[in-house]
C-alpha cells in the first residue's frame, strides 16, 4: 500500500491549520482513502509559528530546499503567499516532478499560465481550491459539478474585508473611513487594506474563475478593477430607495462568444440571493444554462475553511497517486483549455444599467440639461429621485438608467460634468438587475 | 484512444434533457474529457416521448435488456424512477459489470445499502449526484469538497414543491390546500402530491446526504419524517411575529456520537440563510468544524438542472473510464463507510426548542395551568403571546420554549390536551435558531 507524504512551505494562519490537520486527522483521512497520507517536513523560517501548532519539531526545516529536493515527498503545499518567490517555488516544485497545491490567488492570476504550462510538460497537478472563496468548494463546483453546463454568467462576492466594510457602512449608515477602521480593529481588513478594498484582490479570483468557467486563459491586465473607497453612505441609502444594495461585485459573463470581467461596486436587487451575503462572507452565483442559477456562500477566509479546502486538494491528489494516476482533471477542467485563450471584452464596450448622482444647482431646467445630454448619447432613464435636500451646497439628482454602453456614459457624463449648473464629479455605479428593463421602472 | 459509450434507461422529463445534452454537447464534452463520449441506445416503451427529443430513431429500443446486455455500454443511465423495477434494473448493470448513474433517491434510501455493496463486489461506480437537490452539487461537496470536515449539522430544503407551497402559503397567507392547487397548476406539485408534501422524498434525500456527511449507512426507517399538509396560516404569521419563518427542513446532525435524521417543517430564523430560499428552489445549509457553514443553493428539480447533475455524474465516470481506474471515491466518500453503519437517535430523544399553539377558553389561570404542567416536564417557556383574538370560539396561546427534549414535550401536550379548558390538540412545530437558549428571549 503505498503511502503519500506531503511538504508543507508556510506555516502561517492558514499552513497551520493545514498542518494541524494532515496530523490530527491522519486516521479519519487514511479510513477516507485506504492509504495512509502523511505530513513529512514543514518549511517555516519563523520557529515561534511553527511551534505554536504544537507539532512534532523534527518536522520543522528552515529552508525550502528540504521539502523541494526530499524525493520522498510527493505533494508540495505552498501557503508563502506573495507572487516572486512564490512562484520561483512552484515552479522549482513542478520540476521535480512533485504535484502542488496553492491557496496563491495572486500568483494564479498572475502567473498561472506559466504555472499551468509548467505542470502540463512535467505531468504533475497544480490544485488551488483554497485560492478562491477559502472553504467554498467553488472550484471543484465550476470544474467538475457543472461541467455539463456553458455557464452564462458568474457573480460573485469574492472578498471578505469590502463586503464586510460595505454590510457595516450599508447596516450603521457609516462612513467608509470609519467602516474600514472597524473592519481592522476586527481582523476584518489589514493595516495596508489596498489589495482588498480596491478591488485587486476580488480580480485576482475573478480571473482564475474566469477561466475555470470558460475553459480559456484570459490575461489578467483585462480584468477591470475599481474598489469601494470612494463609495458614500448617501449612494448607499439612494440604492436602498430604489430597491438596491451596494455589493463589490465580480462580474464574468459570455455576450455574443465574448467574455467580460470586472470587479466594481455594483448595485443589485435587494432580493437578489446575493443581497442576503452579509458580513466578511463570501459567496458565487453561478448561471448555467442546464442548472439555472446556482448560489454557494460560506466563509471565504480564515485559518480553518482555508486549510479545509488545502486539505481538500491535497485528499484529492492523493487519491490520483494512490490510483497511479495524474492529471485526472486538468486545472482548468481540460487540456485543451491550456492552450486556449479568450480576450476579454474592453470596459467601454460593456452594456449595462447605470446609477448616476449628479449634484446640481437647484435652478429650474437642470433636470432637462442633464437629461438632454444623457438622451444625445443614447442614455434613456428609467426612474429619478431629485430630493430638497442639500449636500455640499448642491442639490442631488439620482438616476437608474435603461442599458447603456459605458463608452457612451463616460462622454455624457464628461459633459454633463462641464454644466455650470453640477458640481462634478457625477457619482456613477452600474447595477446588476435582469428585471430591470424587463419591468416598467 | 479510448471511447465511452452510454446506455440510457427511461427518456423521460430528466433523460430527455440527459440524451439531448450528450448528443448535442459531444464535442465540448469530448474536449473537456480529452476522450469521446457516445449516447449508445435509449431504451424508452413510450415512443412519443422519445421522439419528442428530436434524436435518430436508431438509438430507440423498447428493451432494458438490449442496453443491459449490450458489451459496448460501459455506463447505465437508470432514469425510470420507482423503486422495485429500478432496483432489478441496477442491480443486474451493476452484475453485468457496468457502471450505473442514477437519480432514483427513493431507490437508494431504500435499497442503496444493497446498492452500495454489489457494486462495491464488482468493482463498479454507482452515481448518484442528481437524486439529491438537482443540479446542486451536493454530493459532490459531501463526498470530496468538505472531506476535511467532520460535519456538525446540515440543514435542507429538499422538496421543492413543499417549499413552494409554504412560501406561497406565507407570502399570500393562503391556506394549504389552496396554496397546494396553485402549485399542482404551476406544474410544481403532482397530481398525488403524497409522497412530496407529507416529506418522504425529501426523507430519502436526507437519508442519502446523513450517509455522505457521517460515512456509514442507516437505516432507512429511522428517519422521522411529517410534512406541511396540517400547517395554518395562523402559525406562519405567529412564527413570523416571533421573527421566524416555517421551511420544512431535513435535518441532520451529530450529538456526542449519535446522528440525528428527521424531516418536518420547523421554525428558522428569518434572516437565517435558507429562510430567502424561496419558491420551489432547494438549499443545503451545512456546517462543517473546519470550514464554518457553508449554503448550497439552486433548482432542486426540473429537466435540465437535473440533466446537468446526470452529465456531471456520466462525465466523472468517462474519466476514470478513460484511466482504466474505477472507485477512486467510492459512493460514500470512502470504502470503509460502505460497511460501517450508525443508529439514528429516536426522535424521543432529541432535545430542541419547540413552538406551541394551545387554543385556550379565555378564563383567567388558563396560563398558569399550561405553564404548570409544562413545568413538571422541566419545559421552560422563552416567551409568549397571549392575543384576544379567537379562533374557532378558543384563544390562542403561542410559546416559545426553551431547549426541552421531545419525550417529555410529548408528555406534556397529552396532559395539556386533557386540560377542560383547552381544546384539543395542541399545535407544535420545532425550532431551529443556535441562538435562542443563548440570547434573552
Amino acid at each position: 500500500m503505498p503511502q503519500v507524504n506531503v511538504g508543507l512551505i508556510g506555516c502561517g494562519t492558514v499552513g497551520s491549520g493545514v498542518a494541524r490537520l494532515l496530523v490530527q486527522r491522519a486516521e479519519m483521512f487514511r479510513r477516507r482513502l485506504g492509504v495512509p497520507l502523511r505530513l513529512q517536513k514543514v518549511a517555516e523560517v519563523d520557529e515561534a509559528r511553527f511551534q505554536a501548532t504544537g507539532l512534532d519539531r523534527e518536522l520543522l526545516t528552515r529552508r525550502d530546499l528540504d521539502i523541494l529536493e526530499d524525493p520522498t515527498i510527493d505533494v508540495v503545499v505552498e501557503l508563502i503567499g506573495g507572487i516572486d518567490t512564490a512562484r520561483d517555488l512552484v515552479l522549482a516544485a513542478i520540476e521535480r516532478g512533485k504535484h502542488v497545491v496553492t491557496a496563491n490567488k495572486a500568483l494564479l492570476a498572475l502567473h498561472g499560465n506559466d504555472i499551468f504550462a509548467a505542470a502540463a510538460q512535467a505531468g504533475v497537478e497544480v490544485a488551488f481550491e483554497a485560492s478562491v472563496c477559502g472553504g467554498i468548494p467553488i472550484i471543484l463546483t465550476l470544474r467538475q459539478g457543472l461541467a455539463a453546463n456553458c455557464i452564462q454568467e458568474l457573480l460573485g462576492i469574492l472578498n471578505g474585508t469590502t463586503n464586510y466594510i460595505l454590510t457595516q457602512m450599508t447596516q450603521h449608515n457609516l462612513p467608509y473611513e470609519q467602516a474600514l477602521t472597524e473592519a481592522q480593529a476586527q481582523g476584518f481588513a489589514e493595516a495596508d487594506p489596498t489589495l482588498d478594498v480596491e478591488g485587486v484582490d476580488a480580480a485576482h479570483k475573478l480571473a482564475i474563475l474566469t477561466s475555470l468557467a470558460y475553459g480559456a486563459r484570459i490575461d489578467f491586465g483585462a480584468v477591470s478593477v475599481a474598489g469601494i473607497s470612494q463609495i458614500e453612505p448617501l449612494d448607499l441609502q439612494f440604492a436602498r430607495e430604489f430597491g438596491y444594495t451596494i455589493k463589490l461585485l465580480a462580474i464574468t459573463r459570455e455576450d455574443n462568444q465574448r467574455l467580460e470581467a470586472r470587479v466594481h461596486p455594483t448595485l443589485i436587487p435587494r432580493d437578489h440571493m446575493l443581497a442576503g451575503v452579509s458580513g466578511a462572507m463570501n459567496a458565487v452565483y453561478i448561471t448555467g444554462d442546464a442548472v439555472g442559477p446556482l448560489l454557494l456562500s460560506g466563509a471565504g477566509a480564515g485559518m480553518m475553511p482555508t486549510a479545509s479546502a488545502v486539505i481538500s486538494d491535497i485528499l484529492d491528489l492523493t487519491r490520483n497517486l494512490a490510483l497511479g494516476i495524474k492529471r485526472r482533471v486538468p486545472p482548468l477542467g481540460s487540456e485543451a483549455a491550456l492552450t486556449t485563450s479568450r480576450t476579454v471584452k474592453p470596459l467601454d464596450e460593456v452594456v449595462t444599467n447605470y446609477y448616476f448622482r449628479f449634484a446640481a444647482l437647484d435652478r429650474p431646467g437642470v433636470l432637462s440639461q442633464i437629461s438632454g445630454l444623457l438622451g444625445k448619447y443614447n442614455i434613456s432613464i428609467g426612474a429619478v429621485i431629485q430630493k430638497g435636500r442639500e449636500v455640499r451646497g448642491a442639490v442631488p439628482i439620482v438616476m437608474i438608467t435603461h442599458e447603456a454602453q459605458e463608452a457612451n456614459v463616460k462622454q455624457a457624463l464628461a459633459e454633463i460634468d462641464h454644466l455650470p449648473v453640477v458640481s462634478p464629479p457625477a457619482v456613477v455605479y452600474r447595477i446588476e438587475d435582469p428585471h430591470l428593463d424587463a419591468a416598467q421602472i
